[in-house]
This record gives C-alpha cells, sequence and structure tokens, in this order.
C-alpha cells in the first residue's frame, strides 16, 4: 500500500518491546541528548517554577516513544523539582502532573508496565524527599490540539519535531512522473522545488504546532524542545545516511525485489531545518518568545566497521514501521541488512568518519495575550 | 506460582485484544447496565453540572476495561453535556476532560487505536454541535492514589468496585491446611470466618478508594459507582456459578491435572457487599454523602443449554488472567470447557433457571471540609 497524505499520524511510530530492532534498544543517541542538555533543561524549568509559584505543576512530554528514555525526562523533572523545591523554603510540597504524549500506535502498555518498576526504584532513591507526582497519558499527534485550554505548564519534546504530519502534497503529486527520483528525502542534489515543499509543509506543521500549544498552556507557560537541525543549506550526516538507505532501495528496484512505481512515490516525512528558519517561524507565528536558542552538536567519531550495524539499526527503529506500511513486512530484513552494509563500507572508506548529528535546543515562553 | 498478597494489582486484567475469549466480545452484561443506567447517570451530572458552572469537566471513568464499553461511557458523557448546554444557553462551549483508568497490564494500546475511529464517528454523528473533548489514560490501582488533589470532577465507575486489592490476608495464612476448602469464594457453605475476612478486606479497600477519591475531587465534585451487589446474606447466581467454578477445579485436582495443594491456596480477589454493608462504609468513613442508593436487577432467564458456554466466557473474560497466574496457561481451556458443560447441564436440569445479577448503583457528593 502507498503512504497516502494524512496516514502519516497512523503509520509513524517507533517500535514497541524491547526486541533487537525495537526502539527501546536502539535509542542511545536520544538518550545521550537528554543526559547533554539536562542543565539547561533544569533551567528552562527553574525559570517557570520561580514565575508562576505552583502547588501543582503540569509537564507534557510530546513525542515520549516507549523505551529507557520515556521515563528518564520525568525522573530529571523529579531531580529539577526537588532541588526547587527545598532551595524555596515552601512547607508544603509540590505535585506534578506528568503526561506522556505519542501517536496512538505508540506502545503505551509497555511504557505503563515498566512503571511499577520506575517508581519502586524511585521511591527507594528517594526516601528522604519524595515529590508527589502522576503520570498520565495522552494518545494523539502533535501537529493538533490534544489538551483542554490552558492545563499546561510545561511542554517537553525532544528528538520528535522534525517528524511531519505527512509527505508535502507537491511530492505526491508527482507519483509515477519519477523525476528527479533515486532520493526518498531531501538530499546533497535535491532540486529546489522538493527542497522547498519540505519546507513549507514543516513551517505549515510548526505554526500549527505553536498555535496548538499557545492554546494548551497556562499564562505564564513555556515549552522546551529539541530536535534534529542544520547548521547550513549543504547536507548533514542524516542527508548522507539518507543516501545509502535510497541507494539500498534504488538496489533492490533494480534486482525486482521491490517495485520501481513504489519506491519512485517514496518520500520520508520528516524535515532537519536550519535554526533560522525556526526562529523566523516563531517570531511570525507570535504565540511565544524565544528565551533560548542554540544549536548543539552530538558528533560520535566512526572509525569501527561494525558501527554500520548499529546505526542502521537505530535509524531502523524510528523509520520500520514506515517503511513497512509503504513495502510490506518481508522486505525489512534484507534492506536494513543492505543499508548496514553500505554504512560499514563508507566508514571503512572513510567516505563517513563521524555521525554528527546536529540538534536544535529552543526554549520557548508563551505570549501574554493583548 | 501462587497469588501472593499485594499481586492482585498485577495479575488481575480483563483479556486484551477482541478473540472469542475477549472482554471486548464477552462484556454484553457490562454493557447493558451502562445502558440500563444512562438516565440516572444523566441526572447525577446534570446536578455536578448545574452546581459547578464549569467551562471545564474532567470526568475519570476507573476500571475502564479495553474493548466497546470503554468508550461507551464517554459517548454517554457527551450526550449528557450536550444536552445541558443547549439547555443552559450559554455561549461558550464547556471542554471536557476524559480520563480512562484501569490497571497497567489493561489492553490501552487498544483503546487508543480504537480512538481515532471512535472521533470520526462522534464528528458524523454531532456535526452540529460538537463539544470538544480531550481523552487521556492514567494506569494504576483505585486503591489508592491515582490523580492529583482537587483536580477530578466527577468519577465514574461500573463493575470494578467488587474486586479487591488483594485475597484477604486470614485466607492466605491457611494454605497447606485445607481445612474447609473445596470453594474459590464466599459460597453458601462457606465458614463465618471466611466470610468475615472476605467483609474486612472489602471495608478497608473500599474506605481507602472513598479516601482517595475525596483527596482527588474539587469542592461539589461527585461519584457515580455501580458494581455487584446482594439483597440477603445467602448467595446469589454469582455464588452458584463460582460454586460450579469450584466443583470443576476440584475434578481437575482429582484427576490430577492440577495439584491440589495449589487449589487449596486459590482465593478470588472478589467481594459481593450487601447494599447496607456499603451504605455503612461510606457514612462510617465520612467523606461523602449519598445522594441515591439502589440495588438493581439485571435478570437474563436461562433456558437454552448454549448459554452455558457464554456465560463461561464472559466470566474467562474476567478472571482468565488471574487463574493463568496461579495454575499457568495450560489448563485454561479444559477448565472452562468443564466449567461451561456445568452451567449448560445446571440450566438444563433447572438448577439453574436465571442469572440474576444485582448491582449496586450509588451516587455520591464529596462532603466539604470542615
Amino acid at each position: 500500500m502507498e503512504a497516502r497524505r494524512g496516514e502519516v499520524k497512523q503509520t509513524l511510530q517507533m517500535i514497541g518491546g524491547d526486541g533487537e530492532y525495537s526502539y527501546a534498544a536502539n535509542s542511545s543517541g536520544q538518550r545521550k541528548l537528554i543526559i547533554m542538555t539536562k542543565s539547561m533543561l533544569e533551567n528552562a524549568i527553574e525559570q517557570m517554577f520561580k514565575t508562576l509559584l505552583l502547588k501543582r505543576i503540569t509537564i507534557v512530554d510530546l513525542g515520549c516513544s516507549s523505551g529507557p528514555n520515556t521515563l528518564l525526562v520525568l525522573s530529571q523533572v523529579l531531580d529539577i523539582i526537588s532541588k526547587l523545591y527545598k532551595q524555596s523554603k515552601e512547607e508544603t510540597l509540590p505535585e506534578i502532573q506528568f503526561i506522556l504524549n505519542d501517536l496512538p500506535s505508540n506502545d503505551f502498555n509497555s511504557v505503563f508496565q515498566s512503571l511499577e518498576e520506575f517508581k519502586k526504584k524511585i521511591k527507594e532513591e528517594r526516601e528522604n524527599l519524595l515529590i508527589p507526582y502522576y503520570v498520565s497519558a495522552v494518545p494523539g499527534s502533535f501537529h493538533g490540539r490534544l489538551f483542554p485550554s490552558s492545563t499546561v505548564h510545561f511542554f517537553h519534546s525532544s528528538t520528535s519535531l522534525h517528524w511531519l504530519s505527512q509527505v508535502p502534497k507537491e511530492l505526491e503529486r508527482t507519483q509515477g512522473i519519477s523525476q528527479s527520483k533515486g532520493s526518498i528525502s531531501i538530499t546533497r542534489t535535491s532540486p529546489p522545488w522538493i527542497v522547498k515543499a519540505y519546507q513549507e509543509q514543516f513551517q505549515r506543521d510548526f505554526s500549527i504546532f505553536l498555535k496548538s500549544r499557545f492554546e494548551e498552556l497556562s499564562v505564564g507557560g513555556g515549552a522546551w524542545l529539541t530536535f534534529p537541525g542544520r547548521d547550513h543549506v549543504d547536507g548533514d550526516s542524516l542527508s548522507h545516511l539518507s543516501e545509502l538507505l535510497a541507494d539500498s532501495l534504488n538496489a533492490m528496484a533494480e534486482e525486482g525485489i521491490i517495485s520501481k512505481a513504489k519506491l519512485d512515490a517514496l518520500y520520508f516525512p520528516f524535515y532537519v531545518p536550519l535554526l533560522e528558519e525556526v526562529k523566523s517561524i516563531i517570531l511570525g507565528e507570535s504565540s511565544f518568545h524565544i528565551e533560548q536558542a542554540h544549536l548543539l552538536s552530538n558528533n560520535i567519531e566512526l572509525y569501527i566497521v561494525q558501527d554500520g550495524k548499529k546505526i542502521a539499526n537505530s535509524i531502523r527503529a524510528g523509520i520500520e514501521s514506515f517503511v513497512a506500511h509503504h513495502f510490506g513486512d518481508a522486505i525489512l530484513d534484507e534492506l536494513f541488512e543492505r543499508f548496514a552494509e553500505k554504512i560499514s563500507r563508507s566508514i571503512l572508506e572513510e567516505k563517513l568518519t563521524k555521525c554528527n548529528t546536529l540538534n536544535i535546543v529552543i526554549v520557548l515562553k508563551k505570549n501574554t495575550p493583548q
């Protein structure tokens, strides 16, 4: 079945459970990012906490996925609020309402079943200061409304906002024409109209995201967003990897393993924006002002060939469901083995010497309505 | 593995998915109860709505399970609030926050995946008046705190509160002694100390339930609770069925298919209280006053033998996980086939002529703290 417009919400999901290809087993990059940025997150929550002087704090994690990182954010938030509470000399403990969000197809059952263990661990670690916290989940796409008006104090989102709500319409219209194909997303050789289509889709999606969060935030509320970004118009290591994945798919089409027409119709619903692009959408949309905006480098030197499989698995965990929806399950193992080999060869030939993921880190504060 | 104290929270769950033995396919009794009591629920929500004059209403369904009934309650709530809104002549639509709760082992993935379809249906049905609503889920046992203080306006719970938090301790101490066994819960021939142990466990559980809900409700909030009850001290059709299940288990122990010692250690963590008992716990606990309290009869005449399988399946959907945790999966099919046969034979011999489930329906209102 081809990926049709509007279906991304149903077809895009991290691989559940804890098997070899699961997101749980292949999300160490995302974990590293969360840990790297902890002190910056601390700062952002501190600002919010001190301004609002809240007895009950509602924090949402958008795109929580299912795996070890899902509850890591909650654990960090508990650390941060405990510390702030101690400094505040308040007598009553604040209560934290922590809301997990992801698409309805996310493996929430796994997350819920890991909660008991998490609660036990937290209780043991913090016997002397246990901030009461309550966990809930809201399934749905963040490219639209998810929560009642003015009910959230703080949004957190890590490595999720580069996923678009859909493949840009302009690309779908070209299905079958096969002009300029061979690629599955923006690459160094993409023609300008493809780049533009992706850019505009991101612009629309991110604007709706900001409008929705504005409605949902209470006065004084804020957001902490991190997601892959670029520092220059030319490709980064993500687009290099995307080319290698496209090469693997093209080889399989040449050999008749997958349909050429289906490959021509395949575009991935993600976009890695420039920091400047993101800033300009926020300023143009006027719901928020920017408290902080950085580009953070998460650089992994690659010198062992085995890393090919690791990188391929970590990308598989994120895109497998999308690929399977397009081509069927049967091709998955072969595709990602070819992909891993290509990455390994690139490392061996020193074409790929590092996996440099740049991440945009943005702290936003809700503007007071005029 | 034996069912140990405190493990009920993990081992008790309705069967997920939509297979032959799933709760989804075997919950028509519960559905009938929800439909039967709709006008009474309407009344209760109306009282709350008119007293509180809310712009945003948070309603929780405790023990929501997974199946067609899960979203039926939400659909009823939307009906009721739409009607009240029309009568009120208010200009702005209220927002509804609907929170689903069940044990972490409940199949929330199924529920979340059915939400998109539900939303589409609601949108088609109510094009002219669509109350904005938001759905979230909170995993955990209602025998304790689940929500931050004063954040809920109304609790709904159907066919859940007869489940205890654990098998009474007194019964566990007798493991291996095997005195007065052959039964797996209270029956017409149970000795008084067993009845007392169950009664006291229910009392403790229901008191903690009331205390927890009191903390979580905002001023003026209320609760709507329905669950199996009795009108006299002697057994009802539930205890007759429980005897037939015990007979099936005893026969399997005699034949060496299951261990006699394990059967001796098996007690079910449920209790069907008298209406008077429930009332007296509420009055003694003082968190709530009773607005309404009825005993409602859901009487099914049994005259066809095939009903045996239907009844056995509907009970299987509720208790399978508990039985499997105790004896292992392997015995399930044989046990419930024997059970179905016994029910069919009872119907044929006119020993079981009706399945008369009595349900307690209670409307509570939070007392204002002194």
